[in-house]
């Protein structure tokens, strides 16, 4: 979809692409991950996990739309977004993990968060270079 | 990510994870379309195209979340989501596909709507059911 | 600001304000109940709230922004929108009412989802006419 | 509604709620200029305004609902996010005052955006200290 865009891409369509996938796939997951922790027996225990999801979900879907856009962008607000998403995803990733033992779908999404934050910083370099 | 929820799922799991799969997608794809056609030279004729573009990224955006949630959930909230989610989806792709044949963003664009707008009624229907 | 779009708006403009105003204030009050049902102690016998709460938010939002737009609309995607958030909007107040005795944070949820419900139907009942 | 909130809250009340009350305009207000300037005649020269208001009211949708919630917060996420919606809303006011002359939407929208970045300073500023 990328490469049908009139204008040239702010950086590698790779790196550009597996960012705003990984945005996707990161938000539905933490959605997910939220939802399953409020029906746990434990939810106490997962308060954390819960809101860092919630915060997690929410980051994800507003930086993947600030990068997916080409036009005439402003280069800081598109690299805040990607600070702002690569803490979201390292909290979320950070406290998911603490459960990973106990509850399948923190395992996953503690992967997950994981590679989205990691396809921030690839697209945070590639934007700085 | 769905088969770790504790909670049975609203519906089968193919049809339930097929539709959260096609909101994300559409929504990614429609945010591109939107910015794309603000860069073309014709972007006045594209204004209809643009507009419900960002309607449809909202609404599955909103759709994907709530189907998403499998925990104590209200089933009129789940049925009136997706009917939004379907309505906005079959208008953005009508009119993208009106300019398919000069811009490929429109082309596939149109291709994803329709896809969306499937999903959501095949899990209308398996909720229904 | 609606009075500066350069395009007739969609209905009467105090009706057509007042959603969007509600659709936002009811997007950030379900927003702030989810959490606070998150800390308290009967959380669990609060995940309906909860979750009902964040559907919530999300339709708001999307539909906020739906309505906002007076460019070229698509009439059946606005009404739709408004349908789902209207659906929201009862679910939520009808659940936040039987936590309202004992949670200040669900009775003002409470009563905030049925102006946002009511601003809803006005304006269904104005586009609709 | 915050006061309703079993936790403390994570900052002085009234730095926090009006920075969760700019983020809910300033969303608004740019999603309404967004619109406008697709309804405008010059709406090429506007394509800049456009796409900002647009990365702005989606930041401004994340960033209010991450400083809402008070429970279990992670305060990098958190500090990372105001930083976010600051940017988004400096650039896309700078974008809209130069406009301002032409398009009272854009007048009105660089000062809503200047509010709202204020208002995330004073709470970075009330995080920080």
């Amino acid at each position: 979809m990328l490469k049908t865009h009139p204008r040239p891409l702010v950086a590698d369509s790779a790196v550009l692409a597996r960012c705003i996938d990984e945005c996707g796939v990161c938000a539905a997951t933490c959605t997910v991950c939220a939802d399953a922790s409020l029906a746990e027996d434990d939810v106490r225990m997962l308060a954390r996990c819960l809101r860092l999801c919630l915060d997690c979900a929410d980051s994800c879907v507003a930086t993947g739309r600030i990068v997916s856009r080409q036009t005439d962008r402003d280069p800081a607000t598109q690299l805040a977004a990607l600070e702002a998403c690569r803490a979201a995803c390292g909290a979320c990733a950070d406290e998911c993990e603490r459960h990973a033992q106990h509850h399948e779908h923190c395992r996953l999404c503690a992967e997950e968060c994981r590679r989205c934050e990691r396809a921030c910083d690839e697209l945070l370099a590639a934007l700085e270079s």
